[in-house]
């Protein structure tokens, strides 16, 4: 599962151009960490599967302005791709529904991850709350949820390589183990679905994942303890980490909740961001066209 | 997660006497298996603690008719232990809450498999579809389903342990594996609650305990496979089994497909019971108090 948020989001431009080639023209806010090469770039590579696949022969600049933090578990990469996606839709006037988009995104996704997951992907494009329920053939559903849900998100400032945040998670799991999870997943499900913030809550308690990625995150428990003391109903990792995100019904929580955590790590020595945000209905949007 | 069916269902009368002993007076429908000591008796078990917990000195009769049939994966001993419960909970003018209730049910089921689990009680006691999210403390959680929705009981003449079923499960799975299932869970609680036949049956599939118990199930794959096409959405084990349930979307598909199962098994040496009922909205009721 995954859900999106109205910010942090990247900025793409696709500009149509003579010729019939495609290039990137620019990136910005990457630290120049990003490649130009078309075939590697998370954000051209969907462009070129549809180009390819619809038989469109125009010449296409991409510009990908990044405000998403790498490295950071929110989804970086997934953004820059749903974002090229959005836009070359819109651009060319193919009308893809958001199930074909999601297709093309996904190659993009694959380029910068090295396996094909659409738990970033997917929210991202179709917004709200969705479920992969599985991937033969990818059936994503849409969740929906409180209308008061806000999430916050604190992001230290560290990077967590999503290979290491892999390896660290075991091959195998206890039974019981996994059933305490399918408790977890299907309760959550259950609480987004009926409103019930203190069922999410409840069932936002990880057995698999967050014991052994928490440790790669400092003082992961001080921020966890201080977000369920101060309005959280529920407090995780996002994706591999290092993002802890927490939620909360309403906003005033939220703001309380970075207030104690920015008091609290006053003086140690962990730096971080954090965003308070909405769920994101909708997905990506159009921001200008010209 | 468990869900409570119309029929079949067993009947407990639980009778005011002189002096304030409790005794079983009369066991039908259970061939002589079920022991008349009321410290060893799912029904009488809960009634003792009931008693004890409120200081209620009267003198019981307790009597039990079995309708569910034993060690068929449907809740035989769960549903007597309920009955038990809703019944003195009546007679003494308790108004305990179904949660309360829960507790004392337990201990019934408790005597009967040796463990604390709440899969059959739960939706026996509450009706409808519940989900057991977890047991610490004890988390019930009711879950909304369509109206159409009927289940379909194939109940073949063979007896399995639950013993057995349960040590033919592995004590470890592979993560990938539970992945798969968390997917099925969440999306079986988002079927359900979203009314989308389709999602509940794809979420059927059952990665980790049906591969193993089916096998001590004769013919289950025919069986599985008749249900699938003459249209039923999903189709597992029931509990430990041997009993198949098959969910349709409306009674004309039940009948169907107990029709073709009845005619491809008239050949084969397996007798079989069925039941077709719809879902149970309200968990055990009073038939008569005199």
């Amino acid at each position: 599962m995954g859900f999106a948020l109205e910010e942090p989001g990247d900025n793409v431009i696709i500009r149509r151009v003579n010729g019939s080639g495609t290039v990137i023209s620019k990136i910005t806010g990457d630290d120049g960490r990003l490649p130009y090469d078309i075939f590697l770039n998370t954000a051209s590579v969907p462009v070129l599967a549809m180009k390819k696949d619809f038989g469109i022969d125009i010449g296409l600049e991409i510009e990908i302005h990044k405000k998403m933090p790498f490295g950071s578990g929110l989804g970086s990469s997934a953004a820059s791709s749903v974002a090229a996606t959005y836009a070359f839709n819109e651009l060319a006037g193919l009308s893809l529904s958001k199930k074909e988009m999601l297709g093309y995104a996904l190659k993009g996704e694959m380029i910068a991850s090295g396996t094909i997951h659409a738990d970033n992907i997917a929210p991202c494009l179709y917004g709200g709350f969705t479920l992969i329920r599985g991937y033969n053939p990818i059936d994503v559903v849409d969740i929906d949820y409180p209308n008061e849900l806000y999430c916050t998100i604190i992001h230290p400032d560290i990077e967590i390589s999503t290979r290491m945040a892999r390896e660290i998670l075991p091959k195998e799991i206890q039974l019981s183990t996994a059933i305490k999870q399918w408790g977890n997943c299907s309760g959550l499900v259950a609480g987004l679905l009926k409103n019930d913030f203190e069922l999410i809550g409840r069932s936002m308690e990880d057995f698999v994942a967050e014991p052994l990625r928490s440790k790669l995150i400092p003082h992961f428990d001080l921020i966890k303890r201080l977000a369920l003391s101060n309005g959280a109903v529920g407090c995780s990792i996002s994706g591999s980490g290092p993002s802890i995100f927490a939620i909360t019904k309403g906003q005033t929580n939220a703001i309380n909740i970075v207030q104690s955590i920015k008091e609290s790590l006053s003086n140690k020595d962990l730096k971080f961001d954090y965003y308070i945000s909405k769920i994101n209905k909708k997905g990506p949007k159009v921001l200008y066209i010209k």
